[in-house]
């Protein structure tokens, strides 16, 4: 591929010296590098497909570093690092000590702010425009937020504070009708409304007519702003932001480079806050991606021509999962399964379309999933929340205060608990294991193998308490279990010797490999909580040296060492630090999962004097 | 005093057989009732006193628990608790054994839901309502909710949720214009808006008029929801939550009860997600409470006659962070203050006085809070966020995401860490620790003293990480600081020996008696993370047996007998199980906090084999 003007650009710098009418064309060499790169790494194609204009608009009229520009979630962010001299290194994305798929302050600084879970960036530049003031410097805070971020809490509370601030904050509404998935909910009927308002744009241009020739007019014009809101909200009852103090404008057409720089002109001149809805479409200029913008949100390297994705080889535990749901909800009536915008991905796909009664998408929303979840319970329902871990942290208080203080019976899905790999350091599912460990009554589930995944999942469905089953993101083998899984049992995979590995879920085939190698008990610890309590009475009564290996931030290393002590105890597991991007087999490799290094310390454990 | 209609209720069935229009001679009743005996037990008192007649009316027109009431925090159910049955239990309000501050379903069934933070009786009453449509029952929810629980996210995206369902479900908006203290945000000035709509309602008088007789009003009428809501919206244009596609009824008195037993028959009828609002006076009835809701929300016993509390004695732990940082805000200009609609309770409003530019109270919002502070943070500014511990499990990814991984300097002033008493269950401080620990780069500070609390907050702002001073309800003790604070280190306190207590905080004056008494050594442990791991090496190199006491769920325990293995470990700490209402004294001496059972097991400790 040739990319004449791409190829002049390479600094914010260039970009504003290129004449405003090259912009297009610009715009469209941006799409064709995008698909050409992304097809080779992998990577979120079709938001940033969407924002192209957008982005090249912002760094044409704003000035960054000095402005703050924040990207909410960082999906659509590709170009504005294309844009600020990091398009050379763009095949490294998401690569080992390549660059970032999310915005990085470490990175660059014109990532103003990082981000990758949603809804985050109005917060966030609120403040980042808070610090400017104080610090009397002259700079404008600036969030591109898509319309699924909307559904969070948190874009509204974000909303109503800086409503109360008449400080320069521009929101830019990137309403491409999708979250991860189909949008939902009634923000979304709202924006749709907006969408769609011939009349009230109609009655706007014959408005402003009458302005320009009549007396009738210069009365008006002195109560415009005022009664231009009081007509707009006639003729489009749907404007929520202004509710809030928030200036609306739009919406507009978010692939008209050059309206758009008109508009952000403007914008920059007001100093209140402001939020400029665009309306793009996701995928755009890519036909596949238009066509299935779910597939290519976060999507494998893949055959421009065709679109095709290499298939995966094993079934993944989504898919485990959402077939098991299947069957669940043949046998029970009461099951209900709830996904805060994530039907896909979780996969309930299926479940949504057979049982469309018994299925919620409530949105990017996960702590009203889980309340909403904990109300289901109560009124007899068996309520399933499929979520990813890193954003059922964003429900934490959600599941302690409504669900487990009064334990009621909802069961947790966790998908992509563990190292996830290329997403980084947002997204990594490792911090579950520490937070779930407060609270009061839950049971916490981590299959090794598809089967006992079933097995669980069924399990906790049946009972009577709070649960979370944790599984990875991609596939557990496809064994025969040995053990049926019975409650709050671990389970003797190798022989208990006077050393033991302990370990869960995605670790067990390596631990069974060393434990084999080196003639060395192993078991599964299928319940990270409650503990085992009969084996640890075991360990300790007997003095077994015990390895705890973990594929999380320590927890159940420390709970063993303190229920099993004095026994020697020693822990392999991830530290709180960032873990940056990378496959997830180098990411084990690093963090000290590989058979060397676990020999080696199971040496030293057994040596101990 | 005598209560001639009260004392004929003793059930919901007696109230709904009281003629209606002795319901505004009851309701004076029960407002003398309330403050009789909140006046001895102290309690929320302004929030109960503005809701009577709404309680009232909703258990004369709805059927619990048929219908399911749900009761936002909950602070204001006292009423609900007096008519169903509790109340000649009314004087062990908030007593061990006795009743609750909050609803709780193990109290009672008519407590559908259990609360005690903000915003999650929406979501709750919505999954309430889909259970009972799932299960052909005929009842409806309804969820009591005041204007400042309306701040928060969480109520957002249930209304997002429940606007796009059609199911019936009604949501009473108790408008007091208050949360805690004075309300902020920009939904605040909506609501302001639609109290004082004079021009609407008067057209709306006049439209009824031309409805009833003319052919104009034939043809409207048929038009008639859809117009009178774009009439609505032209005359009072803030209505943010038909937005979502909720019925807005209102604004009606919510102390005329009559009248809101008409709206909520109306409201009974309908089938679909609805919002009555009804404006009350928190306090009323009682001038002191009226005047000052604030000190009234949440109050020790009084005297009715004066309204006065007796005088603490100690300077509180807020008070104490509230001049520190008036004297570091001097020093520092950088400095500036958040609070999450607690400017009061966390001790900041001399400094809200003095430093109005640098205090921002966000609402009931605690993600937007630590979301925003981020934002400042990386903007350059200082920002110290004064939370309860409660209140902080619902910012958890919040400090995680925005704060954590990015390794901003946030500091969180974290108020009511520990046992807490008479709130009970979802306001105990004990889970911080445990869902701290797996925060990247986060310093936990844990003062003893008051010198120690300023000392540790002067280090935390001088500092370049994120960090947590977290301290008790009430006071610390102000004694001199024999040993200076240095970043990560532990205070020998008494002199090294074989056994050793680790303590903070709360505990250190009993760990103290028993150390001198038994002749054991005795650590401050001032950092909860990182460990002081010069100090565990010692312990490690010494064999040296450890009892690790923690007024907060399992976490510093554990982390030692990790980190000293094979040292012996004991460890007494709170269990994950709820914790009810009751003295601090009585939920310590429950869970072993006592001379007598921790010298037991040190005894133990010291003589294993």
């Amino acid at each position: 591929m040739s990319y004449p003007l791409l190829d002049t650009i390479n600094s914010i710098r260039d970009l504003k010296a290129l004449p405003e009418k090259q912009l297009p064309a610009l715009c469209e060499e941006l799409r064709a590098f995008l698909i050409e790169h992304v097809s080779k790494t992998g990577g979120h194609l079709a938001s940033s497909l969407g924002a192209v204009e957008l982005i090249v608009a912002m760094h044409y009229v704003f000035d960054s570093p000095t402005d703050k520009l924040v990207f909410d979630v960082g999906h659509q962010a590709y170009v504005h690092k294309i844009l600020t001299g990091r398009k050379d290194a763009f095949d490294t994305l998401r690569k080992e000590g390549g660059l970032s798929g999310f915005p990085k302050h470490s990175e660059s600084v014109h990532d103003a702010f990082d981000t990758g879970h949603a809804s985050t960036a109005i917060s966030a530049a609120l403040g980042l425009a808070r610090a400017m003031r104080a610090n009397g410097e002259s700079g404008m805070a600036v969030a591109l937020v898509g319309d699924g971020a909307m559904t969070g809490g948190l874009s509204y509370e974000a909303l109503d504070d800086a409503g109360s601030d008449r400080i320069p904050l521009l929101i830019i509404l990137n309403d491409n009708q999708m979250s991860i998935s189909k949008n939902v909910g009634g923000i979304k009927d709202s924006l749709t409304t907006m969408r769609t308002n011939r009349a009230y744009n109609a009655f706007k241009r014959s408005l402003t007519g009458v302005l320009e020739t009549s007396r009738f007019g210069n009365f008006l014009s002195r109560h415009m702003e005022q009664f231009k809101n009081r007509l707009k909200r006639f003729f489009a009852p749907n404007l929520p932001f202004e509710e809030f103090g928030i200036l609306y404008l739009g919406p507009i057409d978010g692939h008209d480079v050059r309206k758009i720089i008109k508009y952000l002109r403007r914008c920059r001149a007001l100093k209140k806050p402001m939020m400029l809805h665009a309306v793009t479409t996701k995928g755009k200029g890519y036909p596949f991606a238009v066509e299935n913008p779910e597939k290519f949100h976060g999507i494998a390297p893949f055959e421009v021509m065709t679109g095709k994705v290499s298939p995966e080889r094993q079934k993944t535990c989504s898919e485990v999962f959402g077939d098991t749901m299947l069957s669940l909800a043949k046998k029970n009536e009461k099951l209900v399964a709830i996904t805060a915008a994530m039907p896909s991905g979780t996969g309930l796909t299926e479940f949504a379309k057979t049982y469309p009664d018994r299925f919620y998408d409530v949105g990017i929303a996960e702590a009203h999933a889980v309340t909403m979840a904990a109300g289901l319970a109560r009124g007899g329902m068996r309520p399933v929340v499929a979520v990813y871990s890193s954003f059922l942290q964003r429900a934490y208080d959600s599941l302690l205060h409504d669900v487990c203080l009064q334990n009621l019976p909802v069961v947790i899905a966790l998908d992509r608990a563990g190292l996830v790999g290329a997403d980084g350091e947002t997204h990594q599912g490792v911090y579950d294991p520490g937070f779930l460990s407060t609270m009061p009554n839950l049971v916490v589930y981590a299959p090794s193998t598809q089967r006992e995944m079933v097995a669980m999942l069924e399990m906790a469905v049946s009972r009577k308490e709070p649960a979370v089953v944790r599984y990875p993101r991609g596939s557990l083998p496809d064994l025969p279990m040995k053990n049926k899984v019975f409650f709050g049992e671990w389970e003797i995979v190798e022989p208990l010797q006077k050393t033991v590995i302990v370990t869960h879920g995605t670790l067990l085939p390596l631990a069974k490999w060393i434990a084999k190698k080196n003639g060395v008990g192993l078991v599964n610890a299928r319940f990270l909580q409650p503990l085992d309590e009969e084996m640890i009475a075991y360990f300790r009564e007997n003095g077994i040296r015990i390895l705890v290996m973990e594929e999380n931030t320590v927890s159940l290393g420390e709970k063993i060492a303190l229920a099993a002590n004095p026994c020697r105890v020693r822990s392999i597991a991830l530290p709180t630090e960032p873990i940056p991007h990378a496959s997830v087999d180098r990411q084990r490799e690093r963090y000290g999962f590989t058979e060397e290094s676990v020999t080696k310390i199971l040496k030293e454990l057994s040596e101990e004097a």
